[in-house]
């Protein structure tokens, strides 16, 4: 069922690696605020998620650099590593700024954001994990459009979110740093959509 | 006069409706502003322009799925469909904003910048139109040039505009909300110099 | 020691050219500050310089275009001579809104992200020029590293320098102005790493 040899499927299993990082980190943030706070070690866990995904990044780059033959296009895997590295950075920055900024993790429209990232990262991780499977790119195409459901929905949200904090919140500082947070957790969503870009172009290559 | 075969001139059909979207919905954008006021009924009009462009943004992908030979590579095709579409989805963006923050279309440096982003949708559907025409190589790079004139002209506005509203607007709250669209508009311009990078690489491959 | 022809090491020597217009830039910029004023002679000729930039791009663009035979595929010469140009775009869009912002470049944190923007521009310099020497290719990983580096030190920089403005400086306004030089200045370092990206893809590829 498998289309690959045994030691080029080793890209899929860093990258699927890769991909559970983001899902953990996502839904460790989400567990995190559950109780209205966060404090100091869970902003550190989520820095040690996103580390691990930069050491996972420079060893599939090392990989790459060993491997003469690869499963697919090498820039596309190197792509492919640093965007879903891209998705932890902005969890790992929107914590700490978070933290930084002094800001109330209790906030209602922060929460649903974390979910929407959360459901979209469990989704990415899916679609990486089934790319090797030939049998079932039609459910790896399926995940994609669930990425791209979710972020328009953070699109939504946003307006929502924003909206919100222009009408109720009559401290533009305290405006700054929220709608700061709001946009870095679209571009999160965003990023997210972009690596399903990346999936979805791989599949119109090798179609 | 046209160098590729009938099938494949589909995807310059395709591509050229695209980058023709994205003009409808800046000339569109530009009338709708002209009375002053930017009403409900005008905001959606746009917003289904971009549905159109999402939709066929979308085609254009299911028709490289299913083309064995294209005219040129298919990440290219991809890129250029998704990043004409990256323009509509900001000019949807601003009216969206500009109706959300109950901002006024009256003001000058938006309307000058509406106009700068018209002109560039005209240039990048007249590159686009000529793209697969072998004799028309430096007509095409001469609409790009056009491009990068109008972009270089939203950089001096963008500034003349931000200085105006520092000096004038003493409300920080406005102040933020005019920024996002002057920026917002600057992106726009930014991703139609984008679109004519990607033209450039184009020729530059098959040069 | 040099393996490519001398027809194609002038590729070489036009990017390395870039890359050094970028360090004369950055030192120039670090250089003017030092007095603790930006006067309208030294915005002119950091602009002069980014001018100087594109200019060259355009010729590395038309000799690509006139050149069968490229030691590295001709998309990755385009990106990089257009990727180091973007931190030059930012070196001048910064000069240019400290003037229009009028604010004061005596600032502490402002001089020290211009001392990183230097440093990394210089490792960055060095990397370009010991591309083509196929003997040097851990050197250049090792000034990449070097640009990583500056890089995470500009993310601690952002972060103590917004929270010293949160704290300290209470019209919003400013705030909004130096929020945005301080992220411009960070975005100079995030596309100086985006340049070793990919010259590392380029080695990934070639590899």
């Amino acid at each position: 069922m498998i289309s690959f040899l045994p030691k080029e499927e080793k890209f899929f299993v860093f990258l699927t690696q890769q991909a559970e990082n983001v899902m953990k980190a996502s839904a460790f943030f989400k567990a995190a605020i559950k109780d209205g706070v966060l404090d100091e070690a869970e902003v550190k866990k989520i820095r040690d998620l996103e580390h691990e995904g930069d050491t996972l990044a420079h060893e599939i780059t090392d990989m790459l650099n060993r491997t003469f033959i690869t499963p697919i296009d090498r820039e596309d895997i190197y792509d492919l590593a640093n965007s879903l590295d891209d998705v932890l950075d902005l969890l790992n920055a929107m914590a700490g700024r978070m933290k930084l900024y002094k800001l109330n993790p209790k906030d209602e429209h922060f929460a649903q954001f974390i979910d929407l990232i959360d459901q979209a990262a469990e989704a990415l991780a899916n679609a990486v994990r089934h790319m090797p499977d030939t049998k079932r790119q039609r459910r790896v195409l399926d995940y994609c459009i669930e990425v791209n459901r979710l972020e328009n929905l953070g699109d939504t949200l946003r307006e929502k979110a924003i909206s919100h904090l222009f009408e109720n919140e009559k401290d533009p500082i305290t405006v700054i740093k929220w709608k700061e947070i709001y946009e870095s957790a679209e571009g999160a969503l965003d990023n997210c959509e972009h690596v399903t870009k990346l999936i979805e172009s791989i599949m119109v290559k090798h179609g």
